[in-house]
């Protein structure tokens, strides 16, 4: 950050009075800039034994496998993203259960929330941000060829919880360097 | 946001290729400025039959009763950033239980988590944000001077869970305007 979104000042990185970390604040109006951590909203859609992936034609990592997900914008839910998102890059549409697996990645700033429900009509196509798309069963998942460890960790995550039968909402601190 | 944080060059609103919505994007160097919701983290800190709460010393809503709870930094998780809320504000130490509450506020680009858990020894004092911090039963809960919504609906939502003794994570939406 080297110029004020307000006045177009040059940004100086400093202490502020009152705070406990620096901040950039402009050397011109004293606007304090704050920056914090977004949200990655997604979906983990099923259909009968098998979970919908998409593989990317975008960085980062493009050419690898994720789930449908991405950057939640203002004015809608964290589930209205995580739908919009499934939308966009696997052209499906997933009947929402609930909030499944919340992951806080603090070296990235990042919150991902993956929402789990049904495939609707088993339909999926590759949006502009897909190469392809496809529906995998846990013996077909391409493990070496996943986007983020957070893809591997949801799968892994409800393939462990489908022996059960139960999915519980968990909350996964994934943390740099990854063990 | 008037202009580029990376030239310092003039914003324009408008349309994007192949993107769904109008962006800012710099007339000079073409950087496009995304607005993203941010999280607001805090906790609901239970003393025997009380709740931790604190009187607002800063806008908005001076004056009124709050949760500890704050945006969210760079670097931490949404746990870390609920401790470290509830100890600025409350001077108060808490152990969480886990994530109780999380709230859509999409009108206003905040997505709201609420952690629960035990306040440490009964300790708390008003942090400089904070005019008086107070431990309160559910029938002495100042309802009719609560700061936000979202305050009101984690309280009510305690207060019932309380009877079964079942504190089940839960995702609301607040919109606008509130019922």
């Amino acid at each position: 950050m080297n110029f004020c979104n307000e006045c177009g000042g040059p940004i100086l990185f400093g202490p502020v009075d009152g705070d406990h970390a620096p901040r950039h604040v402009c050397t011109r109006c004293g606007y304090i800039h704050y920056l914090n951590p977004k949200i990655v909203c997604g979906c983990l859609a099923i259909w009968h034994d098998q979970v919908l992936l998409c593989r990317r034609a975008i960085e980062p990592r493009a050419g690898f496998w994720t789930l449908p997900a991405g950057f939640m914008e203002n004015g809608e839910t964290t589930l209205e993203g995580a739908v919009r998102e499934t939308r966009e890059e696997a052209r499906a549409d997933i009947e929402v259960e609930g909030l499944y697996c919340l992951f806080n990645i603090p070296h990235i700033n990042q919150v991902y929330m993956m929402f789990k429900g049904t495939l609707i009509a088993g339909r999926h196509a590759a949006g502009d941000e897909t190469l392809e798309t496809g529906l995998y069963r846990e013996d077909q998942i391409p493990w070496h060829d996943l986007a983020f460890p957070v893809v591997r960790k949801t799968l892994k995550h409800y393939f462990e919880d489908r022996i059960t039968g139960s999915f519980p909402f968990r909350m996964i601190d994934l943390r740099h360097p990854i063990p």
